[in-house]
């Protein structure tokens, strides 16, 4: 199994030794320090057998790409360990290769390494992802300062409505729709190329997947400030307002949805300038959706007013 | 959970940012290259939900370090991917999380970043050991060459040995013995400062886990080479002896058991020297066991006649 499907992923990458060593090498240009994330997903946890294997393979490795994204980093390769659960066979590991073989081609990344076994329980699939960055350049949660502005890459919350399609919401949606709103759950787009001029202008950043109040009161909480968000300008696509509508109640399900993988940041006003010259460079819509402040926790604002936001179990007002 | 038990393994590593952050960095010193290697085990495939759970922390980090071991790498630190299972409740973490604290003091690591996730399945561990070692120096599989000898660190079998008396043999055996082969099963022993000294000898080297005939074998496959080994000099504890006696099954049993975790190497006869100076820098016993030829696969010789290896999906013969 590994050489008819693994072994192939990992040819270009001279420290992957075709996968029949027992280690990876990798050698960073000098000045650059190592950035690593790993991230597990789960059968009936993250994902439904169901799912077509090659969208499962390229979730599980997107969401670490995601988190390199955020940080500032430029991804090398990743290391795969996969728990074959019974019911994946031959089949199944075929299109999985697809998937991620489709996606190294994408992000010009290979894999390094990896472990198969079989598990009598669910298929997991755990993924660290390896890449690298100025030494001393990774942006942290931790550096946002009272002043700084808040920003989000392109739309909030279209996964978790994409989610809610697949449990049968929004049965008058447009084909079109539905296909936006279940690709952007089932594959994320880590913001690599935006990622990579974070360290410009960003003081702190993340990508956005526990739900956008949820990280942002991440960064908050590390950071030592307050965040206050402008509800209003929180950016929600056409399909998500042809599913949710666009009042407080759609911006509030949207901003604790989850699993949205845009990147989350701050950066001071004097950086706007910078800011809007990434996205001419990289034609991602940036959105200012508030501010950072004196105090703690994250609070959203309608109007200058504060609204409730439910699951608030990583916030506090 | 994370707070409690997982960010005080991550204290005295920078680049941990004590697990508040989304990823790990790493800088290594320059002219080093990093070794990565992620190894999976599974409840009931490789341990079983009644082990100490500080032994099976301890079982997870090692077969990984013991690759590093193998390969001439220093290690500087892991990543953990936790699936939990229902049944694992505070008290199990707790355990696991001290396994790992004690370990981390042992070879001087770190836990550098990680994720924690429910599983409906079983409970899995699978852990990414990162280390370094100067820029082209790791030791790979294919570099033995014929001429060679073949040597092996420790004593071969004991793990296998220390399974079958979990699963009801040796009930004669001492109490000592007992717990001496137990051990070698549940707490794998990293060659780690012998390991270090290998890339100034080695020609190819890996870490036991297969069995000695298989493992043997990879290196045999990928150098394309033969290699014999000497049924004879195969290094037999005591212990394993008190079992399995000292005849030619006992031998071949041990050869083939698997979760060694010791280092098969190969080495120029000129640097017989070299070998012998790493043992008495380390104390570590090393036994010379055979030679490198021409040909391809395994063969284990008793008084120069092929003996039959049963399981020998790895070996050609």
């Amino acid at each position: 199994m590994i050489a008819k499907y693994f072994a192939p992923l990992s040819a270009g990458a001279p420290g992957a030794f075709g996968l029949q060593d027992d280690v990876a090498t990798l050698l960073l240009p000098e000045g650059q320090e190592l950035v690593a994330k790993v991230d597990a997903i789960v059968e009936d946890v993250h994902f439904f057998r169901d799912d077509p294997a090659d969208l499962i393979a390229k979730k599980a490795l997107r969401v670490n790409l995601s988190d390199l994204a955020a940080k500032g980093a430029a991804p090398i390769g990743y290391l795969l360990s996969l728990s074959l659960a019974p019911w994946a066979g031959d089949d199944w590991v075929g299109e999985f290769a697809r998937g991620l073989a489709e996606d190294q081609a994408q992000f010009g990344i290979h894999l390094l390494g990896g472990d198969t076994t079989a598990t009598p329980g669910v298929l997991t699939v755990s993924i660290t992802a390896l890449g690298s960055i100025a030494a001393g350049k990774t942006i942290r949660r931790a550096g946002a300062q009272v002043g700084d502005l808040v920003f989000v890459t392109g739309s909030i919350g279209d996964a978790g409505a994409g989610l809610a399609v697949l449990k049968g919401e929004g049965g008058s949606l447009s084909k079109v729709d539905r296909a936006a709103l279940i690709a952007r759950y089932r594959v994320p787009e880590p913001r690599l190329a935006f990622g990579r001029l974070l360290p410009g202008f960003a003081s702190a950043s993340l990508d956005i997947s526990d739900g956008l109040i949820a990280d942002l009161g991440h960064i908050a909480e590390v950071s030592k400030v307050l965040i206050a968000v402008d509800a209003a300008r929180i950016p929600l696509s056409s399909s998500l307002a042809a599913i949710w509508g666009k009042g407080m109640d759609a911006v509030v399900r949207a901003a604790t949805a989850g699993d949205d993988y845009e990147i989350a940041f701050t950066a001071p006003p004097a950086a706007r300038a910078a800011v809007g010259a990434a996205v001419r460079e990289t034609g991602l819509p940036v959105t200012e959706i508030g501010v950072v402040g004196t105090g703690e926790g994250v609070v959203l604002l309608d109007n200058g007013k504060p609204v409730p936001v439910p699951h608030s179990g990583y916030t506090h007002f």
